[in-house]
């Protein structure tokens, strides 16, 4: 769980500038990852004193509390009211792990937040850089830093079944234990103060939209239940229950999913939700063949189905892997069995449907990229000040003029929070020259979610940073163009886009590609391209979507990445060897500025690669920019061949 | 172990034919492998009968034995008197295992061999394809197969402790059980028809060659011994022995080493060898600093070491993850553990001196090789007629002139049989054309092996023969260039090898490359560039040798393979973004055939790297050919620009 976090995209706008305020960077993913409106110190001590009265408390009795970033769904981004590890440290990154013991606190992140919790947390705390060397981990300071014998509590709603079994082995030697508490003391303190849960009201994809009934991919997980002689599959991962119903929600920024659980057994499919988010409509649309019981009942309702369907050891209920410890205690470990999640295995492959769905979104989406290009280059070459949320506001605007855009339905930048950073552009000044890496909000759509990121360059380039561009989009290039034989996963292709960049010495620390979901969110798994050994578990398969995002960071100095979207195809090749051969399908249709690219590196295929891009999206994109002739002008001028 | 074997490169010579006999191709390399000198069957009825007999008494009371190819010491190519499964079978291809039991015989082996076994197993034999859909592995065999209860015997010298382990636990379910055989039953059915083991005089490698003495070896290993709180290394590879001690043999074919065991404490080295093998100028070079111990008394002695050191739980003796189970047995599974081997760590990084050597010795073996290609070119544009054993003793003829040759130390093909494959040519018959892919015995020089691969078409090719010969050169010319960050695996940069190949829709089903031994064994790990898993275990370090040899087989038609050995070496590149780069040296010189190079499939810097490739060859090989200008001119024309 937490290498997973550590390698991905922990954040979801990122701009860098060139000689100016590099600092900004941090605080900016950082409000816009976790939505507190503002950095800085809050006083804990309140805070942690009642905490510890509490785990002190007779019911609890335990020395030491785990708080870890986690909700009960294991959501990459989690509502506010769930931010417990914010509430109680004061610290707001996308990453970390609290540990309150009796007498101290300690707050576990990783190199990306080292700054960032060094000046959030108060003198109550100590940082723990996790990676220096040294440092233990949570699980190894809870292991070997505690005393013998030391109760440990836990939320169990909030670690998986498979992290809480590997650190109860780890604390055994130490007769120490993980103590599951009935309810979380954070909570407690926490009191009125803490927000409410969204419960917002839900509603139905549409097949045209969806591809697939629910009614029949509750057939197909039917299908997986038997074929693992199991008597039920357990859905308690957001995105899965929401694509399993063909349902979205708005309980989340930038992620169209809501609170619930689902349970499938054979003949039944049980959803649990908050009665007040399923109107009439909904209730119509599933009908007979989905019944609807309130969110608060699931463990309890986990409890009895385990009984009355029967499940044991030889006929267990499928758990995700993902699944927390209080399901599995509900259900008992002998009658429940971890397994890659079905359902994320079925949603990962898109039907033609979604394909289709996931172009036209792009292109749609492009055209109001290149709005917002050519409107913010004629804004910074007439001198006008321009502020970060005006900047993003306005492409809010361009998106939102088109068809089936919900971008909207969800909490914006704007509204995370004042951002003085203000966009400069001095032609006559190579200090400041800004190069900018605009990795837009995802735009979520009815029919598919687009992830997009471009660097831009409003001034004259240095040399270095036409070099960096360069090895970067010949990275991209090189997934982009990949022929790979049925079976090779993204661990194995991720070295494709690292090629040219290792040439110069250089390297990014994240990963090439996640997994995007089709209007859910924007990072899904298990399909990935990248360094995390876990992506070779998982053999790209035609249908999936994955992102195409290289980068290069030169600290404190400038960014680049350039990012398009790619769907895993079935490649037309003209001999067989095997089993047959894949390759990708790039959707997104957004020009990569010429301007950066030092042309003496590339190649003859890849500069035909680069002409054939540009001049697939001018062909695509052009036609939905009529009544923008500046924006049609600047597409034309950018999609020129080299 | 097995893993190992399936994708390593299986045989040592391998000469395909194009529209010609291709069925010769898998009785050649079956042949030269093992070293048998006929194939076809052999009638194993007596000898299964006696071996029946035997596994009755009661002393063994088994009612099954497992019969593997490995020697006492897992080496690659066994001496002839170790070749137990070839014996009872018949069938001897290089993998396989044998089970017989009361009632049948069982031969197990992949793909590779179907045909080969087939064909060479008479009717007593079941053959067993691992790899096709419902066929067991040979351990699936044992414990799902196989009656409850079974009593299975084994010979634990010839199995390793951690193969025997995971067989043992899956055998538990069903209560059968591995025992242990004091005899190897096939030894005593083959009696005295069985091959004397080699029991060849040893000799030092002069430190000149090596590069670093004995004693400072041993000192390294003594520290990784106190590093670990070891109380001794048990070293029981033959090549780790031969590399500890500065010592070769002529014990196996092809590979310099010689049978022996050593056990290393803090303060004493101990050499289990035949008295007979070791001469006084031996035992003078290794003065008092080495106690020279019987061979046989290897295992008893190692039950009193045990004792003696006090090895424990606390303080045990180092094992390499391929001992035999019979060491650990002898040991005490408590007193030993079983780690991947510090001298294979050890040996793998080369220092500068044999670096140069490697350098040194592939300069005179390609100026052997251009020899013998301009020979070869001769008589066949002649219309002479040539046997394989013909062309191989002139390979041998050429370069037993070079100084530090110690090739003919070894068997020679020729010995291994009289081989009827003419090598035609026929320049006005398309029809006779000829590929041939020569993969040269390795070459055994003092100061280095050398392994080199090379495709020459002596006829015209075809346009396919051309794509494939280019796509295999693209994917040699991505390894040899690679740059890449400390770290790195060869599991992770095989891609490189194979990309351009997948474009077509091509593969190879072996590993790229393989670590080479300094006047070792040919194949030596831990590193390697592959497929296999374990390969991801390994990260490249400066110093490291391996080959670099994609390669395409359309089978029954044509092979292409293209084989330099390369040494991993500090990049120097502008930037160093980590912890610095790495990246190869080729020392292998030996021209590329242009004529098998479609150019217009290369891209400029690939063109630019053939021409360097062979100016640089031409430098370094060209001045040892004074005396043969025929080799000279050959030389010159292949090694002209594109």
């Amino acid at each position: 769980m937490w290498g997973r976090r550590h390698v991905g995209l922990g954040y979801r706008i990122r701009i860098r500038y060139h000689h100016l305020r590099s600092l900004l960077t941090a605080r900016f993913s950082s409000t816009t990852t976790m939505g507190v409106t503002a950095a800085g110190t809050v006083d804990t001590a309140a805070r942690l004193a009642k905490l510890r009265r509490l785990l002190k408390n007779p019911e609890n009795n335990v020395k030491a509390f785990v708080v870890p970033s986690e909700d009960q769904h294991f959501s990459e981004y989690p509502a506010h009211s769930d931010e417990r590890r914010a509430f109680i440290s004061g610290f707001n990154g996308s990453a970390g792990c609290a540990i309150v013991t009796l007498g101290g606190a300690f707050l576990f992140t990783d190199g990306r937040y080292f700054l960032q919790a060094s000046q959030q947390l108060d003198s109550n705390w100590k940082l723990m850089k996790q990676g220096l060397p040294d440092v233990p981990t949570w699980q190894e300071f809870l292991s070997k830093h505690l005393e013998q014998g030391t109760r440990i509590g836990i939320d169990p709603t909030l670690i998986s079944a498979a992290d809480a079994e590997s650190l109860q082995m780890s604390l055994e030697p130490r007769n120490s234990e993980l103590v599951s508490l009935q309810q979380n003391p954070v909570d407690i303190v926490w009191g009125k103060d803490r927000p409410i849960r969204p419960r917002n009201k839900v509603f139905p994809l549409d097949v045209k939209y969806a591809g697939e009934t629910f009614q029949s991919k509750l057939g197909r997980l039917r299908e997986e239940i038997q074929k693992k002689n199991a008597v039920a599959s357990v859905v308690t991962l957001l995105d899965e229950v929401a694509w399993l119903f063909n349902l979205r929600g708005t309980d989340i920024d930038f992620n169209p999913v809501f609170f619930a659980y689902a349970v499938v057994t054979p003949t039944e499919a049980l959803l649990f939700i908050n009665d007040v988010q399923v109107q009439d409509d909904v209730k119509a649309f599933l009908g007979s063949d989905v019944q609807i019981r309130p969110y608060e009942s699931f463990l309890s309702s986990l409890k009895e189905l385990t009984t009355s369907l029967g499940a044991s050891n030889e006929k267990p209920m499928l758990l995700g892997d993902k699944t927390s410890l209080a399901v599995v205690e509900a259900i008992g470990g002998g009658n429940s069995v971890l397994v890659p999640s079905p359902v994320a295995a079925m949603k990962a492959i898109k039907n033609e449907t979604e394909i289709e769905g996931f172009r036209q979104c792009h292109i749609r989406d492009g055209a109001a990229l290149t709005r917002y290009f050519a409107w913010l280059e004629e804004q910074l070459s007439n001198g006008v000040e321009l502020n970060e949320s005006q900047a993003a506001d306005k492409l809010e605007e361009f998106r939102s003029e088109l068809d089936l855009f919900r971008g909207l339905s969800f909490t914006t930048i704007s509204s995370t929070g004042p951002n003085a950073a203000i966009i400069h552009y001095s032609p006559d000044s190579a200090d400041c020259a800004i190069v900018r890496k605009d990795q837009a909000q995802p735009g979520q759509y009815l029919d598919g979610t687009t992830d997009v990121t471009r660097t831009l360059h409003f001034g004259t380039p240095t040399d270095e940073e036409k070099r960096a561009f360069t090895r970067v989009l010949q990275g991209h290039i090189s997934i982009d163009t990949a022929v790979f034989p049925t079976g090779t996963t993204g661990y194995l292709l991720d070295v494709f886009a690292r090629r040219a960049l290792w040439q110069e010495g250089w390297d990014y620390r994240h990963g090439t590609g996640h997994g995007v979901g089709h209007f859910l969110n924007v990072h899904e798994g298990p399909q990935g391209i990248g360094t995390r050994i876990g992506y070779n578990d998982t053999p790209l398969k035609a249908g999936m979507t994955l992102s195409n995002e290289p980068g290069y960071y030169a600290d404190g100095r400038y960014g680049i990445r350039i990012e398009n979207i790619v769907i895993v195809r079935e490649a037309k090749t003209v001999n067989n060897f095997g089993n047959g051969y894949l390759c990708f399908e790039h959707v997104t249709m957004c020009p990569i500025q010429k301007k950066l690219i030092d042309l003496s590196l590339l190649n003859t295929q890849e500069k035909e690669w680069l002409d054939a891009y540009h001049a697939e999206t001018l062909e695509k994109i052009g036609p939905l920019l009529r009544n923008d002739p500046r924006a049609l002008q600047w597409l034309e001028r950018e999609c020129s061949p080299v």
